[in-house]
């Protein structure tokens, strides 16, 4: 191929092909403004998890411990492992799971059951300027589009004044504090820090 | 641009591009036959976490109860969803953590600390002819490149009688479990499924 074509091609190439692979979506909004369900969440990035914590909104202290997974998109977590910031678009999913502590050959302490819960948080500064640029999602059983929690609810207030980082429990997810104390984003008010 | 120059163009992009994105390796073995370390397993697909597990070869009766986190590469994840089992090159790290009760506003239950130990586990018949096709590997503090465990470690005759699916225990992964029961993998003679 001469020269000139090679080139022609190189342009072609370059003109076909993002700078970047284009990001997969990760969530989409339906067109009443709701939330359709992050069906492929856990192939996301893992944070933590925890069991019978007492702060989240779903935590029964009559009920038998829980756990729960905390799992955010891929590209926002490259963002904070970058900047110790989440970007815009920015979307988390708390799994809560029933514990379980008969079966096969454990013995003693808990593995994870069947879902009981599924909270999600999204960063849009514009789609949720009225509740501080960050949306609550709460999903059923049956995994309907669903509609942003009102700013009542105590998620907004509690995630804005003890979240780390942001909305977000940072001082939780062990490989993510070490992170935002080297990029220096936790907030001084922050608690257990 | 002419139809024909247009052609040669995406035939050059043809062979530019391979069929799919080549995957990034995700493990690699030192000349001498050591493991190196898989830094980036964080990363990988979160399988599911349990506390104070008793079955686990660093199950400590007499110390506080531990996480553990269980976390498979990518692509024998997207393999295992749609076969119900592991291809060969499988790798699992199974990374266990402290666990912490007071901290920041949590009021009870736990959450995660600092890691106290890595084990690794490779699907490879060719390398671990002599173990099953299966190597296991732990992994000090340093995380220098490991040898793997000689085959009188328990854990190779554990995993052997006790996993559902393979050397597995997808009996405590609940988002395989499914998989593996609809695809016919589970082993008969798996207790807890």
């Amino acid at each position: 191929m001469p020269h000139h074509r090679h080139f022609a091609a190189l342009l072609l190439l370059a003109q076909l092909l993002p700078a970047q692979p284009p990001a997969a979506p990760h969530f989409e909004f339906t067109a009443n403004q709701r939330l359709a369900f992050p069906g492929n969440y856990r192939e996301w990035i893992f944070l933590s998890a925890g069991r019978g914590m007492t702060y989240g909104p779903t935590a029964d202290p009559h009920g038998p411990p829980q756990f729960d997974n905390v799992f955010v998109n891929p590209s926002a977590y490259r963002h904070f492992v970058k900047t110790g910031r989440w970007p815009e678009q920015a979307i988390f999913v708390l799994e809560i799971r029933e514990a379980k502590s008969e079966g096969s050959i454990n013995k003693g302490g808990e593995f994870q059951g069947a879902v009981t819960a599924i909270e999600v948080l999204v960063k849009d500064p514009k789609r949720f300027a009225a509740t501080s640029g960050w949306g609550f999602f709460e999903f059923d059983k049956k995994q309907q589009p669903a509609a942003q929690l009102p700013k009542t609810a105590t998620c907004y207030a509690c995630h804005a004044q003890n979240g780390a980082v942001e909305h977000t429990f940072v001082q939780f997810y062990p490989t993510l504090l070490p992170i935002a104390s080297a990029k220096n984003t936790l907030k001084s008010a922050a608690p257990g820090h």
